[in-house]
């Protein structure tokens, strides 16, 4: 079912080539580009956009479908309040410092980063260490880049470099005064400059606006889709009948107004994410599906390694690392091993993919436990896919601020009863005894545990009992304003604030590194490069290449390009005027995985070639059949060792490379 | 291949209760409901959400697949100096009027719409006219909502109930100072509070915001998401080989700060849209695919008939309209019937489809023809799909801005030859006579038209020539500083910038409308209701209902699932704990077109009914057979009298509905 695998070996990578690449066949490019573009937005053109929308299209069908999740699509534009509740008002900020001379903002952490990696890699080379002989134009490059910083070839102490790597390592567990403390005693400044940089200070990344003719209603652009999921949460209950467990997703545009965004499609301002938010009973967090993941093998980096200083990974079963406790819970490692597979059946190298654990100060107060899936590309591990066990976080603050109870209520099979202590106010004396201040005795007084009322049917059993309010004051209780009794109570529904399993991808971030996975060039044309994108996800399946553009083809291309379209396999047709082989070279940068072509022989014998992007093989058969064939390899039925087995190896005269 | 037509006479359509099912069965709710909400955000629910993204995926087949469009996907968050450029900073605003006394926000076009139209019903009512009987509740309603506006019945004299209707029909057409006067002229105040309203004022509809963490980059949410297209033009000429015309597709989200949104999904402030620019040579805007359409008959409101007073349309063959100019031409038209041809198919009633042409005041400066897919629903006749020609603005504005060519270059055939008046100057000697005046000099005689030159040239002839600059300067030139002469040039390459064909679609008003088209009551079930929808874009195509939950029909629903997957049929399984026909009522609420029930009989004889939604027929056959009838209905092969031709009718003792 796979496709053939590619021989790669052929040249190393070279990120200029695919960035000229990606620019060049308009795969994106920096949005308002002729306006002199705008850091951190870039646009889509088409076979960028066909790209996403292939990768979005099987997310839908390994996620939503396969797991029969309610898809829902909320509102980006969303009012204070929201955030507020969330927390993101707050807290959704990252630290920046200043250049106190010329105003320049960063980013506290990448400036800590990246002054001390370009410290440790030059301290590298200066022992002639660097670990791989570079060709010369990476050297070049990296040359560039070292003078640009003003970092000259320095050896480091070793217990200094050893202290970089253990920085480094743990460089999202630093709070904002810590990262200001190291710049301070690393002497960190900003690289363009030299100058010094400012005590760091929290930036809200979400892009504020107001809604409404009279801005009487602050407004924020979502951040995550997240929230539009949980404030429907009684609704999508309902749907389900009232069930849990059961996932919400949504595929949508989010916005973050990052610091001083510069890693390409890595670091946006504007995005489109896939989340899933799964809601769990609290008390069962098994998952029936993971017997049919228990033994997906994956690079697991846990928080205990990573805060002795090492990036070291382990390579484990998913079931082995539930089981240890690694994992904290079966519905947590179920959606990892799932990340896993819908990563790799869309491309990515599954020998470039870990999990990594947040640290403890890294991850958000309330969640329980945290992986994200991060890829490796040419500037390093990119976190991809972020999982969170999130406990009943958002649910219950959304809850405790509106008043609107966001809980299952489950029907008991067998009703539970229980003896509970049970305060019994005399209302009338006791509004004549404490006026307004009543209620707030009874507010007091209804939210003690077991443990405290029976302390205070002790007291009062010894004449009075003294409680204390919130803001300090005392109010003194006889048995005749309060008795609390033991009573026999009988429970038949259970209720209960679901937990929040949170699997949610950043789709820009995944279609640049499975770009950076697929890119290779040919021994034999260096210059043009090759996209071996997994059919599922090229943008284009299939190239109908007449020999010319001449009329007498029109009528093959028109109904080979029907045959296909009928089928659902959508072709473009190439009959610009160059060689058949540029043609096909040029198409190979667009990842097509497969070429037609049409030429005299078609037309006398109605016979067609067949080409495969990877292996550059070429088969001959009747139209039909070839079609046929085709077909098939589009849907993933055969490979192209199988299809080589159906027709015939194509040897003819014309060459067409 | 089409739908059985449905019998809906049942009973006349009741917004009410279709409202209630979208509410309750959660096609889509307001947005941030628990927090109170806010007008005009709606969050779709996962029917709604699943009926958009079927109505996306035709579209896409119908217009970028078939007629292979460039895809985009470009940045919402856009600089200010954009929307500057496209005029929208200054211009993209609608009149607001001010309650004098409360402050209360109202559209100033809305406000007299409703306040005529109100006075204009009273009026028939008042007569005696009211066109139809009303149901008793339908009576009540409009009492109630009279109550409301305070509009007792009201007779106006003849004069004004026609001066009222002409106002209506052209109310597009007036100025915000017009609809001031006219508040004034015909007394028209705030319905709710019945206070005298402002003079009105323009709002603009765009969201601002800023980029960036020191707020140096001004942006605003795009109203459109044209603007995306028109910058990206270099490349995607580029990434079309050169070649016009062809077009550029996206599918987005976009903003406007509605001023007081009250209409549901038919006004709101973020919404997605579909939005094509076709580019074509100014000088040849025929469509080499009109004859393809020529026949489709549309019916036709011109701004003629609306200018005289009058909303009556003409039914016209779309190629009769281009031939006689009613149409500005046959790109223009093509787009038309294409559009014509997507809302059929969908679900939209072409009964109560119309299209109407801007009127002069209404339609932008600068384009040529506009013409609006208008469908009419419960609130009257709703523009749900724009069509204009922009002519050449968009791209002229933005290159004139950037400096940025947005043009096509075309290789002449045969070079054209031609004489032309040269005007050459000496420019040193230029230079010493006005000094920075020469280029200010060289400026106005090389913007001259041929016209202008001879006249020049027969000025010099004489001796000395004068020329004025726009500040109304007068420069005198002697025949030794300027000379013009008539010489043969040869123009090899062809520039033009490329006109812009726009049909441009708000999904949200299209699938509002198609509900509504869409939904009826049974004659036995006058509660539930049955939503149409065709099958292409039904949420979920085939409902699978085993006779209970049992463990027993668990391997059948997994079987017949498996099967109707493998086939690309996405269904879902309802094994509530309630009776078949109820699960069955409460799927036609959602438009599925197709159930399967699997009773003790699919357990002991593989045999399973299938039933039709609209007609709620059933057949019966083996598990096998009627798994390939269903693929078959649902991809549109067969239709249900030829399904009825396959399999025998399910008469058993079992009533299920």
């Amino acid at each position: 079912m796979a496709d053939t695998p590619v021989n790669r070996t052929a040249h190393p990578f070279d990120k200029a080539r695919l960035e000229a690449l990606l620019n060049r066949r308009f795969f994106y490019a920096p949005a308002f580009e002729i306006y002199g573009g705008i850091a951190g937005l870039y646009d889509y053109g088409p076979p960028g956009s066909s790209l996403q929308s292939n990768i979005i299209t099987e997310w839908r069908k390994h996620f939503i479908i396969e797991e029969h999740m309610l898809e829902l699509d909320t509102t980006i534009m969303t009012p204070s309040p929201v955030f507020e509740t969330s927390g993101h008002v707050a807290r959704f900020a990252d630290w920046m410092v200043k250049d106190v001379k010329t105003g320049e903002v960063l980013r506290a952490d990448h400036l800590v980063k990246n002054v001390l990696s370009a410290r440790l890699e030059s301290d590298k080379e200066a022992r002639g260490l660097a670990a791989q002989p570079l060709p010369e134009d990476e050297k070049a490059k990296k040359k560039v880049k070292k003078d640009k910083t003003k970092a000259a070839l320095v050896q480091l102490p070793d217990e200094v470099a050893a202290e970089y790597e253990r920085i480094l390592a743990q460089l999202d567990n630093y709070s904002g005064p810590e990262l200001g403390e190291l710049c301070r005693k690393y002497k960190i400044t900003n690289p363009e400059t030299d100058n010094e940089v400012s005590e760091p200070q929290l930036f809200n990344l979400m892009f504020a606006s107001s809604i409404g003719p009279t801005g009487q209603h602050p407004g924020y652009l979502r951040p995550e889709t997240a929230q539009g999921h949980f404030l429907n949460f009684s609704r999508l209950l309902e749907f389900n009948n009232g069930r849990v467990p059961f996932a919400s997703a949504q595929i949508g545009r989010s916005f973050r107004n990052e610091i001083s965004p510069r890693a390409g499609l890595l670091r946006v301002r504007e995005f489109t994410m896939a989340e899933i938010e799964h809601y769990v009973d609290p008390e069962d967090k098994r998952h029936a599906r993971f017997s049919e993941v228990r033994d997906v093998v994956l690079d697991l980096l846990d928080r205990h390694v990573q805060v002795s200083g090492s990036t070291r990974t382990t390579k484990m079963p998913v079931g082995e690392a539930v089981e240890q406790g690694i994992i904290a819970n079966e519905t947590l490692g179920y959606f990892i091993a799932r990340i896993y597979l819908f990563l790799v059946k869309v491309g990515i190298n599954p020998a470039r993919l870990r999990f990594r654990q947040h640290m403890k100060n890294e991850m958000a107060h309330y969640a329980t436990d945290c992986w994200d899936a991060e890829i490796e590309n040419s500037t390093g591990w990119t976190e991809c896919v972020g999982c969170a066990d999130r406990a009943a976080f958002d649910l219950s603050v959304h809850s405790a601020r509106t008043g609107h109870p966001l809980i299952v209520r489950q029907a008991l099979k067998e009703p539970i009863v229980m003896e509970k202590e049970v305060p019994e106010f005399n209302k009338k004396m006791l509004g004549k005894t404490f006026g307004r201040d009543s209620a707030v005795i009874q507010g007091i007084v209804g939210e003690m545990d077991e443990a405290h009322l029976l302390r205070l049917k002790g007291e009062l059993a010894q004449g009075a009992a003294k409680i204390v309010s919130s803001d300090g004051r005392e109010f003194t209780l006889s048995p005749d304003l309060l008795t609390i009794e033991r009573k026999t109570l009988k429970q038949s529904i259970r209720e209960f604030t679901p937990n929040v399993i949170e699997p949610s991808f950043g789709l820009g971030r995944i279609l640049y590194t499975l770009l950076e996975h697929s890119f290779w060039s040919r021994e034999q044309d260096v210059e043009r490069g090759v996209l071996s994108l997994p059919t599922v996800v090229a943008p284009t399946k299939v190239l109908i290449v007449p020999l010319s553009a001449k009329e007498e083809f029109s009528p093959l291309v028109q109904e080979v390009s029907l045959k296909l379209r009928r089928a659902g396999v959508y072709s473009r047709v190439d009959d610009s005027n160059t060689s058949i082989g540029k043609r096909y070279a040029r198409n190979d940068e667009l990842g097509t995985p497969f070429g037609l072509t049409l030429d005299f022989a078609s037309l006398q014998n109605r016979t067609m070639t067949l080409r495969e992007r990877d292996t550059t093989g070429q088969l001959i058969g009747p139209i039909d059949e070839v079609i046929a064939t085709v077909i098939e390899l589009v849907n993933g039925n055969i490979d192209w060792a199988e299809a080589c087995q159906r027709l015939p190896a194509y040897e003819g005269v014309q060459a067409v490379e």
